[in-house]
């Protein structure tokens, strides 16, 4: 921040009141709205994960802000992702500003609760008080701001329950690719079927799938839309702050939108083949184990502590009744950790990355895990013991490393 | 932790016992004890802030493990501080051993309460066992390790209260320098008298000196003790994390050592002449003011959002019974706000840096400032208002910016 932005030189504009004939000049207002502190708050706090902090086109950092007849708008856009929320205020006089996303957002927070007056003046500054506080904030023209896009009127949506898309999200999230070159694995796929919605997302090395059989209002042919990982993000945070249960989706050829009540948020397409992971998904692995999940991560942690920090690779080693995981590396040393596993059938060892499967045990939850091998050389399978009563199934492939 | 340390290759070590003939082989054992996982635990979590990070000496990020009749002792040291720590145990054979500290930690960290054992294998392997977990560390050979030291049994020590010292070191810690540069300023002073404590810490812009008269066993002749940063703050630690109610605080030519109980804390002394504070605290402030320590604290963190980003310089306007307070920058803008405060002398406006303010609004705790001024040009007194029970007097002085 010690840069000065690339915006237009402001011109100097007056100070606070602090002399009789300063007071005199009454500044022009071109907006002006009341809003609570804590309503205004919450959606600043919404747009915050949308806005660029990175940027190089500075009016990226700021939100765009609207006030109509009874309520007021506030945009928000990487130009990839955006957001658009909406909340109730006394609005004086209608019209449009752009200000700093966080400066605003950082100002509101530490206000106390009770009614704030924003009013735009000359020179773009954003004029706001509560109580005995007053700031004026430096602005930006509007004219630059990117335009907003909603679902055209004639798209119809399908309806999602709240709560399940940010399950399916938050299960199938830890597979995406954080690898740039991998471009159609920076996503996940959300499944939309007449009698079941699914989520799969893969990074080439595991694989998770969620599922829930239920009926989707809307869905008249079954579709698939690729959700690009920032996408996954801002919504999994987006579907946790909103009191909504519904959240409504609308698809056109370049975007999608999610709607939660007033809030718009949309999304560009990822374009590619998603891989058939259908094809993934190993349906003859015999040889099965489970383990209560708190041991099991328990022991990972430990014994993953002493894998090589590259590769993270450990051994799980299956034996009669018991599953030993191993690990060795020349700089730390090496470790072995036993879970009681009910087992019978012959020994297999399989060296994975622990990483991945610490990822499930952290987002599978308490209970217990089944995992089933075929081989040391073939993909393990892992999944709940007993299917929760918010999926149908959740089943999360982790390839063996060599 | 990418790069392989600078250790001697371990020669190949036999890997976990996988295999009959492998069992065979017993390891010679070079020191053995067993100890409770949270004793254990108590101590390395003690010992991590003292432990080099950042060193090129490999052996400073070890801990030094000594294993002698009923008891154990754990080692750390970065060469200018330096922690010895005792802890019960069943020692089975008394020897040395030196390890991670780090790993040490993490790994214990994650074992369930219950008995460790701990035996040193050959080449300086550690081997840790607990419940059905087994692991062995790569060590280094005790050979390399600093030498620790004690405080001469002729030294006598004096006796302050774990909570004065460490509420001491809360309160002034704030003002010392991190400008390597100012070499004396990058500590805090004890000063101990028969009858004071008191410590003083400035960086030059501000002062912080905090006093309790009361008793102090062992002060024969007035003292002080230039204590470095670093120190201060792993003494905060580990006053905060001790059991004991009394700190031995002992000095000789180049060291200090605080003893409280099994645990010996030490560090260099600090040379040169730290500035003569006393002169620097203004008695002759007539301009009063005292406002709510929590409106104060809200207000400048509002308005020094909008301070400028280097200076962090705002205005402090007193006038009839308001304190405004005023910021503004080209970047962000302006912004002010105003707190009740009974003031009836004349106006002045001085500047000075908001972070400084702020920094003493968090330690001060609940209740009110008092604010003394003589003009807008000479050093600011802040002090709570009424005097805590714990301090005779803690004052705060802030020089005005241009």
């Amino acid at each position: 921040m010690s840069t000065a932005p690339v915006i237009p030189a402001p011109a100097p504009s007056p100070s606070l009141v602090t002399s009789a004939s300063k007071a005199k000049a009454t500044p022009a207002v071109f907006m002006e709205f009341v809003a609570t502190r804590d309503e205004l708050l919450a959606e600043l706090s919404a747009a915050q994960g949308i806005v660029s902090t990175k940027t190089t086109i500075p009016i990226l950092s700021h939100l765009l802000i609207e006030a109509n007849d009874g309520s007021v708008s506030v945009s928000a856009t990487n130009l990839d992702q955006a957001l658009r929320t909406k909340f109730n205020a006394i609005v004086k006089k209608p019209g449009i500003a752009t200000v700093s996303a966080r400066k605003l957002y950082d100002y509101i927070r530490l206000l106390p609760a009770g009614d704030v007056s924003i009013k735009l003046l000359d020179n773009s500054w954003l004029q706001i008080r509560a109580g005995r506080s007053t700031t004026k904030m430096v602005g930006m023209p509007r004219d630059s701001y990117p335009q907003m896009q909603s679902p055209a009127a004639n798209l119809k949506p399908v309806s999602l329950s709240v709560q399940l898309l940010r399950s399916l999200i938050g299960r199938t999230v830890i597979a995406v690719s954080t690898e740039e070159s991998r471009y159609t694995l920076n996503g996940a796929l959300l499944i939309l079927e007449a009698n079941k919605v699914a989520m799969c997302a893969t990074d080439g090395h595991r694989l998770a799938i969620a599922a829930k059989d239920e009926e989707v209002p809307g869905v008249e042919t079954a579709r698939k839309l690729l959700i690009p990982s920032k996408a996954l993000h801002d919504l999994n945070s987006l579907l946790g702050s909103t009191n909504e249960d519904t959240v409504q989706v609308f698809e056109d050829e370049t975007s999608m939108y999610f709607r939660m009540g007033s809030r718009d948020y949309s999304t560009r397409k990822m374009s590619g083949q998603f891989p058939n992971y259908a094809a993934v998904i190993p349906t003859n692995n015999k040889n099965t184990v489970i383990v209560p999940t708190a041991d099991f991560e328990r022991s990972l942690r430990r014994v993953s502590q002493f894998a090589d920090e590259k590769s993270n690779g450990i051994k799980l080693n299956l034996g009669a009744n018991s599953l030993k995981i191993n690990s060795s590396s020349t700089e730390a040393g090496e470790s072995e950790d036993t879970v009681d596993a009910p087992y019978a059938a012959g020994p297999i060892t399989i060296k994975v990355n622990s990483s991945y499967v610490l990822d499930f045990c952290k987002v599978v939850g308490a209970g217990e895990i089944k995992m089933s091998f075929k081989d040391g050389q073939s993909a393990a399978r892992f999944e709940p013991e007993v299917a929760n009563s918010e999926f149908t199934s959740f089943i999360y492939i982790v390839m063996p490393m060599r």
